[in-house]
């Protein structure tokens, strides 16, 4: 089987949109954006052993390979339209590629994406998605937006795919549930469209907590004191990881968990409470924004201390 | 040095445009679309050792990884407009990053292209560069227009940048100027841009002219006859290879060309002329869509045989 064979393989099953003029097949796509609406592009790549465990299923890559980019859109508020899909084998395995759109396609559906194009190559397996979609330009969440005396809230529940991590790594017993939350993240796009016009600043938890809220610190030249006794934690959690300052850790550091981390004034905290809850997702606030620069980190017992900034680096050593 | 550092780095040199709102940064681009035009979007993947030698400059390969990229927009007639870069790199080099971008943005400065965003991670060296630009609906070049009757136009010469594998695999003398041709294609945007509303359909020579122009007789339902005679040939691809077969080999399945290959009537043959010449870009008629499926290959000498599609296929032996 070739490179044209795979692609047809991917142009019979990919779905298609009004507002695409031309998808797979031609040189380029050919799409139509909304009128004043800016158009909201984001690129990422997965390796095989560093974004997730070599014998992760082909449908888990899929799913999670559109994901992790569906998840920086939501982190704009950005409504998804489009994916381009450049993917690189070892070998042109076409029951592989079905198990991979299987999980692809699952998600894209979900968020009415149409697949509108890329590339197939051989070589280690990789995969790069770009994703575009569409926001209203001044209701766009950027980093920049925190402003001191703002709550700090996260979406879901936070650590659950870093103690999958760390299971796997072991080698011992796996918590399914944990391993969804590693395979299956879910994208915060129904959250981040009802934060358009209450958030005032926004990030992806993909690198971590600590190292992700450090980039919206930094770009709102702004600090944060966190409260650790209110980090999400899902029940799972709680019994496989029993030792608080071991979870804290998977929670601060752990990366992968695709929630939202957004801030905005405590005088809309019931009016986010009501959106949350309109679109079933579960919200909380961990802390609040600081004029003075740093991340403080508080215990239930009332110990402070400063954390330096580090999370899941994609040239570090900590890959999957 | 780790990835931020390295996104940083690619930051610091990337030129901006009027139309970017957010470019590298944030967690997706923010980019605002010209009222009235098609979005076109592109992506495609260079894996080291398929396509493009091992030992290539780092320079060569960021020209490259953006011109195999342009040229897909030049095959539909748009302006380039952004391009996103995910690179996955062996480790973190600063010093071949460098020299990368010198090639990139070089490149990307001559087309007034702004790098918006990526992604960089460690594995084995991979660069997928994802760009976009506008078209006017109507007037975007796709590869189903081409109709009996019309001519059959290439836009340069083809054949020096297989010449230069071939000379490069045999691992004898290699000349310069045909290396070039293969490490430094120039993407034809001044010509496609002239070619809006007088050619009928498009293609960028990727793969070779018989596979490639093959994907526009199958879209557009009809076959060819191409004169190998009129095959425009480069005095230095005439010197180093003086058989006749052997070189017409090189032009008709060799790839890596990156010319545009397009169809139009006979009657808008003068203004072809004279736009083309307008841009200072060669282009020569060599041959022309027939009703008969196939392709029709004659010589000088009036032999007649028809081919099968075949080209440089990303899955196939054939990788550089």
């Amino acid at each position: 089987m070739a490179e044209f064979s795979l692609i047809e393989r991917i142009r019979a099953r990919a779905a298609t949109r009004g507002d695409v003029l031309l998808g797979i097949g031609d040189d380029a796509a050919l799409l139509r954006v909304p009128e004043g609406q800016a158009l909201v592009v984001s690129t990422d790549t997965l390796i095989a052993g560093r974004h997730f465990p070599r014998e992760s299923s082909a449908a888990d890559i899929g799913w999670k390979s559109l994901a992790v980019n569906l998840s920086d859109l939501a982190a704009m508020a950005a409504t998804p339209a489009w994916a381009s899909l450049a993917l690189t084998l070892p070998s042109p395995d076409a029951d592989w590629l079905d198990e991979f759109l299987d999980g692809f396609l699952e998600l894209a559906q979900a968020h009415e994406v149409a697949l509108i194009g890329g590339d197939t190559t051989r070589g280690e397996l990789s995969i790069t998605v770009t994703v575009q979609g569409f926001v209203p330009a001044d209701q766009a969440l950027r980093r920049s937006g925190a402003r001191a005396g703002e709550d700090i809230w996260v979406t879901g529940s936070l650590g659950d795919a870093a103690g999958a991590l760390k299971q796997w790594r072991q080698g011992g017993l796996q918590s399914a549930k944990l391993r969804y939350r590693l395979d299956r993240p879910t994208p915060r796009i129904e959250a981040a469209l009802a934060l358009r016009g209450l958030a005032t600043a926004a990030i992806d938890l993909s690198d971590g907590l600590v190292a992700d809220l450090g980039h919206v610190l930094e770009a709102s030249g702004v600090g944060a004191e966190l409260d650790l006794g209110r980090l999400p934690t899902s029940r799972t959690l709680a019994d496989h990881y029993a030792d608080e300052t071991l979870r804290w850790n998977l929670q601060l550091a752990g990366g992968d968990d695709y929630e939202l981390c957004f801030t905005a004034p405590p005088s809309d905290a019931l009016a986010i409470e009501q959106a949350m809850a309109a679109c079933e997702t579960s919200a909380t606030v961990i802390g609040h924004v600081r004029r003075e620069r740093g991340l403080l980190l508080r215990t239930p017992e009332g110990e402070a201390f400063v954390t330096q900034s580090s999370g899941f680096d994609h040239f570090g050593e900590a890959g999957a």
